[in-house]
């Protein structure tokens, strides 16, 4: 099977390093609009050879993993060159612009909506890890618009890499996404830029930064390159979440002004039940880790 | 030596069991105002010893890990107590009052005010862990008005269990530690209250949220008892970088009603350079780990 990955970063670099572990007969070409990513990802093995955009036409699989901005522009392009019995898959953040610009597409049924949730702060070839998608969700979108031959090879390839599946609509997933991968970026980057503004010395941050503002931060590594269209394309959901955001810091520092302490604590309290969501969230993947091992 | 640990929770716990693994001839005595408490730290071999207030005259250690409104009012009784050759060490995350509060006791030059910048996001004797201030900074506040030779048995003490120490004034402390601890606590309580409140339907948390939003939310975990007090105690400093910080986020939301997504890309692009700070850190600690081996 020849696989193209266009945009040799930390997913498709990930992706790419997972299947040739998990899948043989497979021959994988990079595409990349950076030279010295190419480069870089046939130095660690990442791809096995270089590719150009028309050579998509060999593909019987593309992962698409750049920034949702570019993907719209490219995606129809990728569809009008692939062979009828190609699927194109993308990795994504937000899918419903993605989804509306191929719907009249005369190949949309090669075309399956993506969003592996699963990532490092970290971007580039250097980037890509293995193991990245195991007992990772991967959300996919309009399923029923995809050939179900398609659909088929999608998922064995999705298995094989140890992914879970879940279906959703475009907008329900830009909508949840918002609150659970988006607004945590900006909370972060944000928390980033008002401790650096403050602690301009930054010896200070150094010496007393401990790992709780080591983990509260660490999302603002992430790359802006990535972050910004999907922040657009999102605008909306993205712009709802950051309001309730704000109304709920501004009522907590009004308690705060109002020395009742009694319901800053009752606050915390309410949210500390946060911690039984994400035990849920493990427990969750380690059944699932059981379940793909029967 | 006989040391006295008052509040046996994620902090006491931790410091009992270090100090046992670390120094020989050295008896550890477990006061709580929790019986079932005690028993844990009794169980799970944190203590030697269950004590009561008064036994605090046989002591040449006692270190206080209680929530920093307690220990308002709790240090002068302690110092009211203990011998004169005994050094009082507290671990509270707010100085300023507490230094205030004893500034006029006649024992004052038994006390060390310190704060160890170590903790997870869990609580109570079986947060304890091994291990926990190994290379981390402990800050010392007013070192000039404790007693030299208790100084040194303290330092004797922190040097066995790997911390290195940083010294600074209260007000500078607490003002440093509203940006980089506490700003990031109410950070991520309200960014899981947020969530929280969204998102009623949980199963849609644990199947959508990744690493990123478990990583940002985590200090929602924290215990509301040990922090409630610290924002009351802080409540100044930490409103103004609650102030700044939604300053932020409004800036950054404006930004994107206005379409400006090229500036939405230069204020990541800024903010990312806490990358580097955060490597700082780390190597920082990497370093001292080699020359603590020296």
């Amino acid at each position: 099977m020849k696989v193209f990955v266009i945009g040799l970063g930390l997913i498709g670099g990930s992706f790419a390093l997972d299947l040739k572990a998990s899948l043989t007969n497979i021959e994988i070409f990079g595409i990349d609009e950076k030279e010295a990513h190419l480069k870089k990802a046939l130095e660690l093995g990442l791809i096995d050879f270089k590719a150009r955009f028309e050579d998509l036409k060999m593909a019987d699989l593309v992962y698409l993993a750049i920034p949702v901005d570019v993907s719209l522009k490219v995606l129809p392009q990728i569809l009008d060159v692939v062979k009828d019995d190609c699927v194109v898959i993308d990795a994504g953040s937000t899918k419903e612009h993605l989804c509306k610009n191929v719907s009249d597409h005369p190949k949309r049924r090669n075309y399956l909506a993506g969003h592996p949730i699963a990532g490092t702060e970290f971007s580039g070839p250097e980037a890509a890890i293995h193991g990245l998608f195991k007992n990772k969700t991967n959300i996919i979108c309009e399923v029923e618009k995809t050939a179900f031959k398609l659909q088929e090879r999608a998922m064995e390839i999705f298995q094989a890499i140890g992914m879970r599946i879940r279906y959703m609509d475009p907008a329900s997933h830009d909508r949840h996404i918002a609150y659970v991968s988006h607004l945590s970026h900006i909370s972060a980057f944000m928390l980033g830029k008002t401790v650096l503004e403050k602690e301009k010395n930054e010896r200070d941050i150094f010496d007393l930064a401990g790992s709780g503002f080591a983990s509260t931060v660490r999302l603002a590594k992430s790359s802006p390159a990535m972050w910004a269209p999907i922040f657009h394309q999102n605008k909306k959901n993205v712009m709802e979440t950051l309001d309730e955001y704000i109304s709920n810091l501004k009522h907590f520092r009004k308690l705060m002004e109002e020395d009742n302490f009694e319901e800053v604590f009752n606050e915390m309290q309410k949210t500390n039940h946060i911690k039984e969501v994400l035990n849920g969230l493990n427990k969750n993947q380690e059944f699932k880790i059981v379940e793909n091992g029967k």
